[in-house]
């Protein structure tokens, strides 16, 4: 998140999925050894962000996203050119993936243990069906703004972390929109401060 | 400013000058013997952020802020029942205090060293005059969030301090509201953390 509150910036698109100005609040992740493994990528940097990186990878079993971190296009899905996720054939997750959406579509199975699930449902099932699917391990939720604001609202999140990026994009897609004046029930538990960025983790106590 | 970039909740008024749950932003700073100090009350806390409010306080001059932190009302002066602040007969600021206002209004000198003076032309001569005042030592930005983005944009900022309280208010004056997506010049120095603030202090370099 920008010190302005953004986590995208504005003019989001295909050619442009974090928004103007976006990949200014992932520069701090780009040269850490564990933002390269899952890629396939060697090397990278170990620093303070890494202990708060490996916390925030650890144990988990699926991930949930809204349909706007997917990406692609809004509406029904092409089924001519269908957009498969902004990560290649080999995607990081590693895990089955739920993608919340109005729109019904088969899975997807991609290389290296990622599937797609799509979900219709609410957010409460989709949350279960992704429960189901970790097994008894955490679910993850990814973004975007919008369904993070969701969940937030339902007081189905129990642990937040906040990467705070010391810049401003001046618009684009604000995390605490119209959620309220508290946290839903989260408390603040610790801040990890770096140059490039700062973590703030809260947690249902 | 709380989490999701207010600097004071909504309903700003007379009875309630930081707005709905405007306070929460303050609460780190209240038990500092450093912010009791200059209200002449004795004792307090000495923590994490003493050091930081202490070099914010260190070698000021004089202080410039917009009307709306001065308070009272809007629009001219009520002549028969004159506004004098928010901090009694003798403030805590001990040095000469710029208010800017698009009405014009005789100085008020109070107790402790503390004046007032109304200041209606622009903001470069509003800074010059308490440059002047301040007789080499620093100007104080003190507030509210318009004058600070105005002096923001204009470039006129060497120096700035966020104090990021990890709550939300849904609402009020955002301190970062169409300023633009960068600093004007300011470059993040260092971060200071405790649990209930973190410090971001930037800079022009």
């Amino acid at each position: 998140m920008s010190l302005d509150g953004f986590v995208a910036g504005p003019h989001q698109s295909v050619d442009n999925p974090l928004g103007i100005g976006g990949t200014r609040l992932h520069q701090w992740a780009f040269p850490l050894a564990l933002w390269r493994a899952p890629q396939g990528l060697e090397g990278g940097e170990i620093n303070e962000s890494s202990a708060v990186m490996a916390a925030a990878l650890a144990n988990i079993g699926a991930t949930l996203m809204g349909r706007n971190m997917f990406g692609g296009h809004p509406g029904p899905w092409d089924a001519t050119a269908p957009w498969n996720g902004w990560w290649g054939s080999n995607p990081p997750f590693h895990h089955p993936v739920f993608v919340l959406t109005h729109h019904a579509r088969g899975s997807l199975e991609l290389q290296g243990g990622t599937t797609f699930t799509f979900v219709t449902g609410s957010l409460e099932a989709a949350l279960e069906q992704a429960q189901r699917a970790a097994n008894g391990k955490d679910v993850a939720l990814a973004g975007g703004a919008s369904a993070a604001r969701q969940y937030l609202v339902a007081g189905l999140v129990d642990e937040m972390e906040i990467n705070l990026v010391p810049t401003l994009l001046g618009g684009g897609e604000r995390l605490f929109e119209g959620v309220g004046d508290d946290l839903h029930g989260l408390e603040w538990v610790r801040t990890v401060a770096t140059p490039r960025v700062t973590h703030l983790k809260f947690a249902r106590p």
